[in-house]
C-alpha cells in the first residue's frame, strides 16, 4: 500500500497525509463501542472538494476504501476504520460559505462544527436547528451522515428537516449537487433525502444548504421533579394530551441524577427520583409552560418555580450527561425509540430487565420523540469477581432492543446503525427491505469502496 | 389486450374493473394540461393491498404499464394515462384505519381524502398539516405520490415532513413495508422520502403511517392590502426579518382580486392592488399577529381590522382560488419556487414579461415558502383575432420558468414534474443527475411498467 500513500501525497502534498501510527490510532475509531479495530493505511484530511475527489479516485483505483469522517463523535462506528481503507477526514473543510438572513439559509462545508453554524446564525435571529448532544464538536457533515437528531428535534425536526441541498463526491470522484435552495421543491426523486442518513456508503458529502430557523426570543425552562420514572414518563403523555408542543423534553431517571449529583455536587436526588425538564419557545413559551406546569403538577409532579437561569442550568447538565461516562464501569447503551403511547410501558420494561440481569440502570430520553437512551452498567470492581457481568449487560441490552421493536419501536432514533448496529438491524427490517438497500449501495457505490460494512 | 381485462375481471370482478368508454376518458386524465391524451386500456379500482398486487403481476405478465391514481386533482400530469396502460384507481382504499390520538399518528389506506383525515383527527386536538388547495378532495396517496405542499408548509412542513412509514407495492407485485411508527428513526437508507414524490414510478403506496400536529387552539387572520403587489412582496421579507414564523402567508396580485370580485361579488380590488394573506397560530398566535400587524403597517399596508371572521373567509377564497378559472380564458401556469430574498425581483420580472409578451398576468403565492403560481392569460375572445396569442402565452411562461432558475429557483414549489414540466426538468437537473435517476427507477422498475414517462 506504500503506493497509494506516495500517490495521495503527491496530489495532496504531506501537510495532508499522514501514515503515522499515532495518528492512524485516533483515526480509527470515533465514539462507539469498537468491535473490529483495524487501522487504516492512512489519514487523508481534505482541504477542498477537489481533494476529496481525488482520494476518491486514487483509492478506487487501488480498490482501498475511504471511510468519511467528521469529528468522529459518532456514536454507532460509523467512522469506525475498515481493513484497506483510507479515513478521510473533512474537519479542515470548515468554512461557512455563506449565511443569507433574508433566504434564512446558509452553506457549508461539510467541517463546520454544528455550534459554530449556531453562532454565526444567532447574531441575525437564526438557528440551525439540531442539537445532538455533540453540537459543541460535531460537524454539520457529520449530522447529515447520520441525520442526526438532538433534543429540539420534536419541536424543530432531526438533521433531514433542515437540508435543503447537498454537494456529494461519487464512488467514481464526480462530483453531483442535489435538492434545491428554496424551502420547496419536488423536481424528481428525493436524493438528498437519500443521502442524508446513509453514512458515507452512497456518497461523500462536501457541501451543505440548510435552512435556518427563527432564534426564539424568549424560553421557559420548566424542571419537574417526580418521586418515580413511569409518573415522569407519563408526564410527557400529559403535555400531550395537553397539545403543548416544548421546544426540549427531557427525561432523566434516578440513576443519571444520581450520576449528575456525583459529578456536579448538586442534589438533584434529593428533589426526586426522576426528572422531567422542559422547554417552551417562541412568543407562546410562557402561556406554553403554565399550561405544561399546571398538568405535570396535576399528573403528581413537584413543579419548579425557580428562576429560569436554574432550570436552564439543569439543561446544560443534560446536555452534558453524556460525556459524564467515568472509568469504573462497564456499560452498554442504546438508542431506540418507541411510539409515545408505549413510554411508561418500555420504561417498565427497562426496569424490570436490570432487575431480571442484575445489572443497573439509567435512563436519559428524548421524551418528546419516545427515543431513550437507556444504559445498563455494572461498576468494575464488581465485575472482576463476578465474570458473567458483561454477558448480563449484553442480554439485557439485547432484550431492550426486542422489547422496543416489540412494541413498534425502532433500534436507532438518530445515532445511526454504522457498524455496532448491525447486529440488530435484521430484526427490524426484512430481508427484502434490506436487499433493495443493498442493490441501492450498489447502484451508487459498484466496486464497494464507500464506507463498507455501515448503515445497511 | 382483451384478455388482461379478462383476466382483470376474473381476479377482482367485473365490479372493480371497467373498459367503459367513458370511464375510460375520465380517469384518462388528471387536471394538467395534455399533452399527449391516451386512453388507458382499463380502469380498475382497488379495494384491497391484494387487489393492487394482483393488477400489477397481471399488468407484468402483459407489459402493459400501471398508472396509480388517487383522486385525479393533479396539476402535472403524474396521473395522466399513457399508451398501453391500465389505470389503477385507488380511490376506493379509503380506510382510516387506525388513529392514535396518544402516539400522534394515524395508519391511512392512499384513497383516504385529506380533509376526511383532518375531520377524524380534530375531536383530539390533531391535525394532518399538509393541506393543498385540493384537500377537500385529494387522497393522501396522491399526496404522498406529489409530496404536496399546501398553505401551511412554511411552518408545518410539506407532506415528506409528516409520513413516517409507507407500504408499497413493487413493480414485481412484491409489498414492502419502509420507514418507522415513531416520530425519529435512522436504521437505514430513507426508503420513504425516496418514495414520497415519486409518482408512483418507483412502487405503488398502498398505506401510509403519517403523523399528526396539534390543531392550534388561536388562529388569528390578518389582511394586509397594498397598492402594488411588489410591496407586499416586500411585506413578506419584512415579516421574516421580524422572525415571526406565521402559518400561512398567501400573496394575490391585483389580478387575482379582480378575479375573485367577479366571481363572489367581493371589493377586493378596490381596497389595494395587492392583498398579504397571514395568519398566525398556537399560544403565541396573538403575540405574533401584533407584531405581524406593525410590520406590515410600517411597510405601507393598509392592514385589516376587521372581525377574525371575515379574515378568514378571505383564506377561504385564497383556497379556492384555483377552481375559479372560467372557460373565456386561455391560460398557462406555473409552480416556481425562488430563494425568499428574490419575491420582489422574480415578481418584478413576472410584470415585466406579461407587459413585453402582451399578455395578462396574476399570482397567488404561498409567500413565506418562496413558492408562485403565476398564471399568464389572455381573453379567448381575443385570440379569435390575435394567432399568435397562445405562442406569446408560452413564450412568458417558459420565461418565467427560466428567471426562476437563474435566480436559484426550481421549477416545481409542490405540483411535481408529472408529464407536464418534463419540457423544463432538464434546465433544473444536469444530466448526471438525471441519469442518477433513471437508474434508481431501473432499479426499482426494471420493466419500466409503473407510471412511465413521468417524474424523471
Amino acid at each position: 500500500m506504500g503506493s497509494l500513500v506516495e500517490e495521495l501525497v503527491g496530489v495532496l502534498g504531506a501537510a495532508q497525509v499522514s501514515a503515522d501510527e499515532t495518528v492512524l490510532a485516533s483515526y480509527a475509531v470515533d465514539q462507539a463501542p469498537v468491535l473490529d479495530f483495524q487501522l487504516p493505511e492512512a489519514v487523508v484530511f481534505a482541504g477542498s472538494v477537489a481533494d476529496v475527489q481525488a482520494v476518491v479516485r486514487l483509492c478506487g483505483a487501488h480498490k482501498v476504501s475511504v471511510v468519511a469522517r467528521g469529528a468522529g463523535t459518532g456514536v454507532s462506528g460509523g467512522a469506525h476504520a475498515s481493513r484497506n481503507s483510507v479515513v478521510l477526514s473533512l474537519e479542515r473543510m470548515n468554512r461557512i460559505l455563506d449565511l443569507n438572513p433574508e433566504d434564512e439559509t446558509a452553506v457549508v462545508e461539510p467541517g463546520v462544527i454544528n455550534a459554530a453554524l449556531n453562532e454565526a446564525a444567532a447574531p441575525h435571529g437564526l438557528m440551525y436547528a439540531p442539537d445532538p448532544a455533540s453540537f459543541r464538536t460535531s460537524t454539520i457533515g457529520g449530522n447529515v451522515a447520520t441525520n442526526a437528531g438532538g433534543l429540539r428535534c420534536a419541536k424543530y425536526g432531526v438533521t433531514r428537516d433542515s437540508v435543503l441541498a447537498l454537494d456529494v463526491v461519487m464512488a467514481d470522484g464526480s462530483l453531483i449537487h442535489t435538492g434545491h435552495q428554496t424551502f420547496k421543491g419536488v423536481a424528481g426523486y428525493d436524493l438528498t433525502g437519500l443521502f442524508v442518513g446513509s453514512e458515507g456508503t452512497l456518497g461523500i458529502v462536501v457541501g451543505a444548504t440548510v435552512r435556518l430557523k427563527y432564534l426564539p426570543r424568549e424560553v421557559h425552562t420548566i424542571a419537574a421533579f417526580y418521586p418515580d420514572f413511569r409518573q415522569a414518563a407519563a408526564g410527557v403523555l400529559a403535555v400531550g394530551r395537553a397539545r403543548v408542543q416544548p421546544a426540549i423534553m427531557e427525561l432523566l431517571d434516578g440513576g443519571t441524577l444520581a450520576q449528575l449529583d456525583e459529578i456536579h455536587g448538586s442534589d438533584l436526588s434529593v428533589r426526586g427520583r426522576s426528572l422531567l425538564l422542559i422547554q417552551t419557545d417562541g412568543f407562546g413559551a410562557a402561556a406554553e409552560a403554565d399550561v405544561v406546569r399546571s398538568v405535570l403538577a396535576a399528573g403528581g409532579a413537584r413543579v419548579s418555580t425557580e428562576a429560569t437561569a436554574e432550570a436552564e442550568q439543569l439543561v446544560e447538565l443534560r446536555r452534558n450527561s453524556r460525556g459524564a461516562e467515568v472509568d469504573d464501569q462497564y456499560r452498554v447503551g442504546e438508542d431506540v425509540a418507541v411510539p409515545r403511547s408505549r413510554l411508561v410501558d418500555y420504561v417498565a420494561v427497562l426496569e424490570d430487565l436490570a432487575a431480571e440481569h442484575h445489572v443497573n440502570l439509567k435512563v436519559v430520553a428524548h421524551a418528546g420523540d419516545g427515543n431513550l437512551h437507556p444504559t445498563f452498567w455494572v461498576d468494575r470492581k464488581d465485575s472482576a469477581v463476578d465474570t458473567d457481568a458483561m454477558e448480563r449487560l449484553n442480554l439485557a441490552l439485547d432484550a431492550s432492543v426486542t422489547a422496543a421493536l416489540a412494541m413498534g419501536g425502532t433500534i436507532t432514533g438518530e445515532h445511526g446503525i454504522g457498524q455496532y448496529k448491525l447486529r440488530w438491524l435484521g430484526l427490524e427490517q426484512p430481508e427484502p427491505v434490506r436487499q433493495l438497500q443493498r442493490r441501492i449501495k450498489d447502484l451508487f457505490d459498484p466496486a464497494g469502496i464507500l464506507n463498507p460494512g455501515k448503515a445497511i
